[in-house]
């Protein structure tokens, strides 16, 4: 049997354009001589279509968009993800299993996520339909994603009655090292099943998430057969010798599909994908991230500000690699606070990494400001207030060039500084996307590092790298005044917001129950900024947006 | 038997603050000689927790608290709702039932509600505890919120086996119309049960939510015996005849709790709850929603940029209401295009309310930023860039006196525009909390007038509420230029957001598909300025929000 699992790019709500292109990879698998081609969970749709599903029509869509694709389908077994829905109205997470102009049967969702940012339950109903098929006295089962993650569960059952191959189409969303988490469940699902299993992933990012594809296919002894490229789209084929796994169910019970026509098959071309590391996977999560969100949504351009910082820096880097440095523009706005180094630096990495910089000083502005709040303010010292104005001056100038141009605003904030709040609120935190949302401030410092070793090529400049971080708002600031040394901050975060641990379960040798508290009372008071950030790629196992929803009103005090 | 409802405000995570308030209302009903008193559901920990409920500690200091809290208790039975925990550690929401110093059963709930606002299956297991009570030969089951709104369901099997009594403990959210759909379920499950109802509801604000109130108690005909107050704590009590209600089970298979010590009841004073019109519910629902948030959140005044139009009126009318005027500022800041008449109702409406009012111009700030956008700008025509300019200083201003004074942001914006995206990111949506971000401009009208009226002194001068809309960022600008009339507006609002219909549906002989079509598309285009808006008071079925959770990119198209 020769099998396609067909990774693709999918687009929330977009029929037309899901339908051509699941058309277009059925055409493909055809031309290979597969038998089956199977395609992502809600492929139909878009995963995930979130509220869109609770308008009548939108799945009416669905179902029209799916029932066209059926009609065309002749020499080739269809699997793909839609949303059903029965006769009472209620919505069902589904697969299809399309053959001959026909679906031939329809299996349902039974586990169904609600956790994290997973809200399954809010729309669908826990499936119990799971039939199996026979074709060419093979049996197999189908489930959907969660389905396959639970010991035993559906393909546990399928197994039970006879199935030789299994086949999960699914929509798992990546963060750093999930990947390893899903293999070490699929292998351990094949060899206690004793069935081949193939794994069909998305990939693509929609608004917060992206998914990495990486589909891949066990036997039954949770051996790798083949696996798909990670982060890109791609058609994975391959010949597996199924009626080698013994198994009593000859298709009694099954739902009988005829075999595709036969003719010679072409051979298959060896392939081999690169594995790749950690950090690498990471950076291409967010260029996949990036990338998505902004032609997804319509945009040409984008712009960024230059601080001469690291985050800015390996933002505005990210955004180049994601659609091209003529698409990126950069600007400094300096004001009396700014060094001549950082100054420098922004014009050295725009030069290095060939965007487009335009200057504008902030100070005039700014001292115009000063002058009209000067009487309200008078005798009163300066503080954080004169320090956000400057944040907020630089967000009008970007928001300008965004309205002026249609330039989508790239903020450049990481998760160590949105967790304690060190951003201002409509200042550097105003933009359509942000880019490091995610990512802890220790592994900028990493993903900078890697962005000069990719290609041997020095992009971000060392100076920008080794400079200890400012946010320049004030004279001499550094972020050491008010903030841990950043190892010690992204310990805390990781234990408080990804592991949800209590503040004497993170205190260690090296970091007081002191400054744990201090930092847990920063996270838990910038709640509000945060819930006005803009969405931005989660890379690890838990991002602040819909995976963690918190309420900002807490008087909750681990402090 | 006496029975006293406790409809308590309590804080999410306030363990020490909620045990107090549980521990006062506790001692004015021993006052009373109640032989029962209850609590909303939560009242523990507050409601809802979200995602606090994830960390082991926060469940682990409810139960605590929930101990400290029956070992105090001696001569009243309590029924209060708090986080359970079974041995796997999975949660349940429930409701202990406390006499003498001992816990003597819980019931969990086994409705849980995962739609709208509710997040419920994230947190908890389905409850299959129900135990019924029995307490001078009085049989009494134990709900709690949704499991009381199933024909049948909980509260039928509870009277099928025998209870002559059921309590059900809430914490539900008010939205305008709530009330009658409720007191309808009510009284049916009273006559279909025929048993009392007891219904003992959560008030109070917790960010985006409004929990009214207005418990009630309901004999077995359906007959309401008394109600509490809405929008307001209070504790009802009443003597409820039970024993008249005919029923089978006599305790067999019950929990015996021992009647509490039997002494000379006080008389209870006669009271009659004064019924209110819808639109002022409204208004108490947003004073409600406000001072809890401005109170719960630790500040003590609010600034609020006033425009001489509407929507900053009623914000900074209501603001005032909530929290006294001497603790509301306005700030009036004019430019080139603000009429004489705009800027003198705003002080106008300053002296009417008497909140205090800085006026700063923006026009030197605008000239400013004019200039050094220039060169990049030069040749192209001024457009929604030069009016976002002037938006986004005001909020410039208003957050440095924020930063500067701890002042709390109010902003001003009405669903009908933050629909639309008739308003400025960063700009006019920037603020902490957005007071009538759920209110449509139709409604805001109504809520002038009824300010106006409700003291018989005019608050809002009548200029502000007949004046045509205009956001006076251009020349002679009028909202009409690019929107429809606010009543054709704010009902395709209500078909599209509030009711998920599709366009032909919310087509009438008064509105054309093509208006509906250029007003959804819009409602679609402005999902990413609403992802970053502030919270606001849910009062409709449906607010922006965690109510409605749409994706940014979306090609789903109905335009």
């Amino acid at each position: 049997m020769r099998i396609a699992l067909a990774q693709i790019n999918t687009v929330v709500g977009d029929f037309k354009g899901n339908s051509s292109k699941i058309d277009w990879f059925i055409k493909q698998a055809q031309k290979l001589k597969a038998d089956i081609v199977t395609f992502p969970e809600l492929a139909i749709c878009g995963y995930p279509p979130e509220d869109l599903l609770l308008k009548k029509h939108f799945v009416e869509d669905n179902l029209k968009a799916l029932n066209s694709l059926v009609k065309k389908i002749s020499s080739i077994v269809v699997i793909v993800g839609f949303v059903d829905r029965d006769k009472s109205g209620h919505l069902y997470n589904a697969a299809a299993i399309i053959s001959k102009g026909k679906i031939k049967g329809i299996c349902h969702k039974s586990r169904l996520p609600n956790y994290g940012v997973f809200d399954e339950k809010r729309y669908f109903k826990t499936g119990k339909k799971s039939p199996l098929f026979v074709m060419n006295q093979i049996v197999f089962g189908v489930n959907i994603c969660e389905d396959i993650w639970e010991p035993g569960g559906v393909a546990g059952l399928q197994a039970d009655k006879g199935a030789q191959l299994i086949i999960n189409i699914s929509a798992s969303p990546y963060y750093a090292g999930k990947e390893s988490l899903r293999k070490k469940i699929l292998i351990k699902q094949a060899k206690e099943t004793r069935t081949y299993l193939c794994y069909n992933n998305l990939v693509g990012g929609q608004d917060e998430l992206v998914f990495d594809g990486d589909s891949v296919i066990f036997d039954f002894t949770g051996k790798e057969i083949i696996r798909g490229k990670q982060f890109e789209e791609d058609l994975i084929v391959a010949d597996l010798p199924v009626k080698k796994t013994a198994k009593k169910n000859k298709g009694k019970n099954c739902i009988k599909i005829s075999v595709p026509e036969k003719s010679k098959k072409p051979v298959l071309q060896q392939r081999k994908v690169k594995k790749s590391k950690e950090i690498n996977k990471i950076y291409s999560a967010l260029i996949l991230g990036t990338h998505d969100y902004i032609r997804k949504n319509g945009f040409q351009k984008v712009v960024v500000g230059l601080s001469g910082g690291i985050d800015s820096a390996l933002t505005a880097v990210i955004a180049g690699d994601a659609i091209g440095k003529e698409n990126v523009v950069g600007i400094s706005m300096p004001s009396r606070y700014s060094s001549a180094e950082t100054q420098k630096d922004a014009r050295i990495l725009a030069k290095n990494t060939g965007i487009r910089l335009i200057t504008i000083s902030i100070e005039k502005i700014f001292k115009v400001y000063l002058g009209a709040l000067q009487k309200e303010f008078s005798g009163l010292k300066n503080d954080v207030t004169e320090e956000n104005l400057q944040a907020r001056i630089r967000a009008n100038i970007l928001m300008a060039f965004s309205n002026k141009f249609n330039w989508l605003v790239l903020t450049t904030g990481n998760k160590s500084e949105t967790s304690v709040g060190y951003c201002t609120l409509y200042g550097d935190m105003a933009g359509g996307f942000a880019v490091i949302k995610d990512v802890p401030k220790i592994m900028v410092y990493r993903l900078a590092e890697f962005v000069n070793e990719k290609e041997n090529e020095i992009l971000i400049p060392e100076s920008i790298i080794v400079r200890e971080p400012s946010a320049e708002l004030r004279e001499n600031q550094k972020d050491r005044d008010s903030l841990p040394p950043y190892a010690i901050l992204d310990e805390i975060i990781k234990g408080y917001v990804e592991e949800d641990k209590s503040s004497q379960k993170i205190t260690t040798n090296k970091i007081s129950i002191g400054t744990v508290r201090k930092i847990i009372r920063m996270i838990d008071k910038n709640e509000y900024k945060r819930r006005q950030s803009s969405p931005g790629i989660k890379i690890t196992s838990k991002a602040f947006g819909k995976d963690r929803r918190f309420p900002i009103t807490n008087k909750y005090r681990e402090y």
